[in-house]
């Protein structure tokens, strides 16, 4: 990726450079803070395998403050924009790991931004909100009675108020450094996202002063405009940075960019076990052109979509994964086999999954006040 | 004006020239309503002065209505970035016209605007809504308790809804049409307009599907826009256009625009009688060089901004008025003595408005929630 392309959060660039990211923005290697983590806590997967690449502030205002008992905040969004699949799971793994350190989680549907920027029918994103997003972070572990959920479109004044109050302070040109093209809907939902990010800071939301924002690479703008406005708001509003985290996205079943508007790039957590299993056995792989030359050339993991699963979703364990890392590339293991490996693990996955899903269906109204019309 | 220039309702351009407006935009004759406006109730002195000079839709959407007893509702603004002057009186005693008539008052602090635009102090806007807008509206005779009052920045989610959904459908081509060179701010607060025009047609506020908005001349874009806004989402929540009313600017004391940042271009109302007085003494009249002259030539009322006091403010009766002018034109009316009348009507009319103002302080907090930080 070249330097004058920009990041798009909206989606119409997938990142693939992460060096080029930290480079240009200054984004910090995660790895400089895994053993000051290890102090207070064990790393999840993504961090250990360096999915979760790069950070900003995170040992100042996430492992110091957890280390003195202080308290974090976590602030996450949703695009309800269709099925939550094994893409969205990166980011739901990694809020009920901070859920369970002890971090406050708050969860928003950016049911506005769907709405202005997607071009999305608003029952409908209300309706993905809930039963799609919120239902499965539940059903994945996340309590819901010690987080928050709430809805851009249904929140108290005091929040939409940052937004007017964020509007003063930040020209057009800036907004188009950073964004490229705006119009009013991206105006809007912009200065709405840093008011998602920042919001948590009044007291009128917990008065958290250290948050923690987990993101993929590509939603680095966002973070970089609220780090600026929380500078300019400093004095007046007593807004402190954000902290952050950018994970590396998994790839999709195809090799290209994972979407739900592509439903055969990845797979959704409420996929029939048939379809499931079928759009797994069709993925791309590291394979050799023929059984014969893998068995001697061994096959190339870090071109697999299944191996990618392994390593983001299914094996916990580092020696399992070394395990089946080597076996792949010394010829050992073949594509076939494996993936149907894969599929017991992510089978067993998918049937607990969904079975808790429908429960977390039932319940999820209790812990969220969604939007009126 | 030439017609290349564009209305700017932030207030860079002083409107002049109201046939070119109404040409250009299509705003309609007030005249042509005034004799289906006295079936059902006597034109205020505005609408019979011409002062009131245009309107879009005000017999359709007002007279119509009123007269078979259904409801309308009045949606009016103030800008809380300075003192309340002679020319705020203006629309203020309109909307008690139309409060008398049964039309549901509905009054909005600009404070979110104030800060963004104006780059005010928030508290002190807060302040000077409360104690100068809100109280001189009810000095003036507006009933608190058949009106609504709030502040931008302190309503309901539904209000801010509207302003994420209208950012769908208006591009930025079409608001710098409208506004010329837009930022953030101004996005912002354009779209915040139109949620105040509009958003009394909601059933979370009533449900008004005729609504009149009486503005100066300079406002009309924000009308264009709520119109063109409430077409776009006509099917989807039900909006239909709001109608409105437009006045000629009274001008200053010095014969150039009146505005609370020029102190002697106007009176405030809570002005020291001895400074309002100076001030009336001072003011720009249409006299000639000489007593001799005028006596022979008559003096030129147009030019007079005492006049214009008497005009818009001092003299209801429209007789009287008449008086006045021909004494004027006639030279018979010297303006040392005409401007000594007026001070004794406008003397009175202070001191007994400055007694109802402070009993009106008292009792703002009762009838509005102002927001907190």
């Amino acid at each position: 990726m070249s330097s004058e392309v920009k990041l798009d959060p909206w989606g119409h660039i997938s990142v693939k450079d992460y060096g080029w990211l930290m480079r240009t923005f200054g984004i910090k290697p995660f790895n400089e803070v895994l053993d000051k983590l290890r102090e207070i806590a064990e790393p999840n997967r993504y961090m250990r395998r360096g999915i979760v690449f790069g950070h900003r502030d995170f040992g100042k205002k996430v492992i110091n403050p957890l280390s003195k008992g202080e308290p974090v905040a976590l602030l996450t969004g949703f695009m309800p924009s269709g099925r939550f699949h094994f893409g969205h799971k990166l980011t739901a793994d990694q809020i009920i790991y901070y859920q369970k350190l002890g971090v406050k989680v708050h969860v928003v549907i950016a049911d506005a931004e769907a709405y202005a920027v997607r071009k999305m029918d608003r029952e409908k994103t209300i309706e993905i909100g809930l039963y799609e997003y919120i239902a499965n972070l539940i059903a994945l572990g996340l309590d819901p009675s010690k987080a928050v959920f709430y809805f851009q479109s249904n929140q108290k004044p005091t929040y939409y108020r940052l937004i007017q109050m964020f509007s003063r302070k930040v020209s057009l040109a800036e907004m188009e450094a950073i964004y490229g093209t705006m119009e009013p809907s991206k105006v809007v939902s912009a200065l709405t996202q840093a008011a998602d990010i920042l919001h948590v800071q009044l007291d009128d939301y917990g008065g958290y002063k250290n948050v923690i924002v987990p993101v993929g690479a590509d939603q680095d703008p966002h973070l970089r405009l609220a780090r600026d406005i929380s500078d300019r708001f400093h004095n007046e509003l007593n807004l402190e940075r954000p902290a952050s985290t950018y994970h590396m996205l998994q790839r999709g079943l195809d090799g290209n960019k994972m979407s739900s508007s592509k439903p055969d790039s990845t797979i959704f957590l409420t996929d029939d076990l048939e379809v499931a299993r079928s759009k797994l056995m069709k993925a791309l792989t590291g394979g050799r052109a023929t059984v014969e030359e893998q068995k001697q050339l061994g096959a190339e993991p870090w071109k697999c979509t299944v191996y990618d699963f392994y390593m983001f979703q299914l094996i916990d364990d580092d020696k399992r994964l070394q395990e089946i890392y080597d076996s792949c590339i010394s010829g050992k293991l073949l594509c076939g086999h494996c993936k149907r490996n894969a599929w017991s693990i992510l089978e067993k996955f998918l049937e607990d999954h969904q079975k808790k899903l429908e429960k977390a269906k039932d319940i999820v109204l209790k812990y969220v006040d969604p939007p009126k019309f």
